[in-house]
C-alpha cells in the first residue's frame, strides 16, 4: 500500500474529492465493455459448458456495472455522460488485445481483470470507506476462476509450445493494461489527482506498478504459466 | 386456462412428472441462447444507452439460467446433458429470426420473449406450485420493457414504412415462435405429456395458441404496431 494507505488514521481520499466520481465511471465503463468482451469471445468456446462460464462472468459484470450507477446517480450524475470520456482508451486496450485462441480469451478474462482488480484495490485502500466499499464490490471475484485454471493448466501441461505462446499473451495483457492504464488517469486531472493522492507520489504510484507485476506473475504461475 | 388450470383443487401437474425437468431444461437453454442473442444485437445499438439496455436484459437472462440450473441440480440432473436436446429447435428460432436492424431486434427481445413467456406461464398455472414458482420466477419481467416500448414507438410514429415493415416482423417472430414451440415440444415424449395435461387436451392447446395470438396484437399495439 502507499503512503496514505487504509491503516492511516483518516483515508487519504475524502468521499467528495472530486474524482470519486470519475473512479466510479472508469469502473463502470469497464464492466459494460467487459460484458461485450466476453459474450464476443465465448464464440470460441469449443463447448457449451464454456460458452456458459463465460455468460456468467459477464452476467456478473452487468451488477456491477449497476451498483456503479446507483452510486453515481446518488452523485447526481448521468452514468453515460461519465463514462464517454473513458470508453476510447478502454475500447483500444480491447482492440489490442483481441484473443485469438478460446485459451487467450480465458488468460485475458482472468489474468486481465487480476490487473485491473489489483490497481483499483490498491487505490480503493485510500479511499473513504464509503467509496472504498463500492470499489472493492464491483472487484468482488465473478467466482469462476476456478473455471480458467482448470482450463488452462490442463492445456499447458500437456503442450509447451501453447504454454509458451499463453506465457507470451500474458506479458503482452500486463503491458498493454499498463500503458492504457497511464491513458485513463491522464484523462482527467480529477482523476490524476486521486491516485497520486492515493499513492502518495509519483514514487507511490511506481511502487503500485511494481506490486502489480509481481502480483501478475503470482496469478499467471496459478495458471500454470511459469 | 385449460381444462386443468389453477383453479382446480390439485395440479394438473405433479412436481415429480417426468416432463418438469424437460420443461427446465428448455426454459434454461432459452435463457443461455437469448443471451447470446442480445449481446450480438448490441451491435446494432445506436448508442451507449442501448447498448446497456441489452446488457442488462443479457444479465437478467444469466440470473434465471442459474434459478433453473440450481432446480435441475436439485433433481439430480447435468445442466448440459439436459440442455441438449433443445440446442437445435432453439438456435434455429434464432438463426430464422436473425434481425437486420436496431428496431427489429427491439421488437424481436419484448415481443419474442412475451410470447414464449405467454406459453410457460399457461403451462406453469397447471403444475404443482413448487414447480410453478421456478417457471414464474425465471419468466418475471427482465424490466427494460420500458426502454423497448419508447424507443419503438417514437420511431414508428414518425415512419409508416418503419411501422408497416416491423408489423410484418411481429407476424413473422409470431409464426416462428409457434413452429418451433412445436418442435420443441415434439422433442420429448415426457415434455408433449406435460403439455397436453396441463392444457387438458389437443383442444386446450389449441385454445392456448390461440390465447397467445391474441396477447401477441396487445403487445404489438402497446408498442404502436397496429
Amino acid at each position: 500500500m502507499g503512503a496514505n494507505s487504509a491503516d492511516s488514521l483518516s483515508p487519504a481520499v475524502a468521499a467528495d474529492h472530486p474524482g470519486v466520481s470519475e473512479l466510479f465511471a472508469v469502473l463502470a465503463y469497464g464492466e459494460i465493455s467487459a460484458f461485450y468482451r466476453l459474450a464476443d469471445d465465448a464464440r470460441m468456446a469449443p463447448t457449451l459448458a464454456g460458452r456458459v462460464a463465460l455468460a456468467r462472468m459477464a452476467g456478473a459484470e452487468i451488477r456491477h456495472f449497476e451498483t456503479l450507477e446507483t452510486a453515481l446517480t446518488e452523485r447526481g450524475l448521468d452514468v453515460y455522460e461519465a463514462m464517454a470520456p473513458y470508453e476510447k482508451a478502454l475500447d483500444d486496450y480491447h482492440r489490442s488485445t483481441h484473443p485469438s485462441t478460446w485459451l487467450e480469451s480465458l488468460v485475458k478474462a482472468h489474468v486481465g481483470d487480476g490487473i485491473a482488480a489489483d490497481f483499483y484495490l490498491e487505490i480503493a485502500g485510500a479511499l473513504d470507506p464509503s467509496v472504498g466499499t463500492v470499489v472493492r464490490e464491483v472487484l468482488a471475484e465473478t467466482g469462476h476462476s476456478e473455471f480458467v485454471v482448470h482450463e488452462v493448466s490442463e492445456a499447458v501441461r500437456s503442450s509447451t509450445k501453447e504454454k509458451d505462446r499463453l506465457m507470451l499473451w500474458g506479458r503482452r495483457l500486463l503491458g498493454e493494461a499498463i500503458t492504457q492504464a497511464q491513458f485513463v488517469m491522464a484523462q482527467r486531472e480529477e482523476l490524476t489527482d486521486l491516485v497520486l493522492t492515493a499513492s502518495g507520489d509519483l514514487n507511490g504510484v511506481a511502487a503500485l506498478f511494481d506490486r502489480m507485476q509481481q502480483r501478475h506473475a503470482e496469478r499467471m504461475a496459478v495458471l500454470g504459466l511459469v
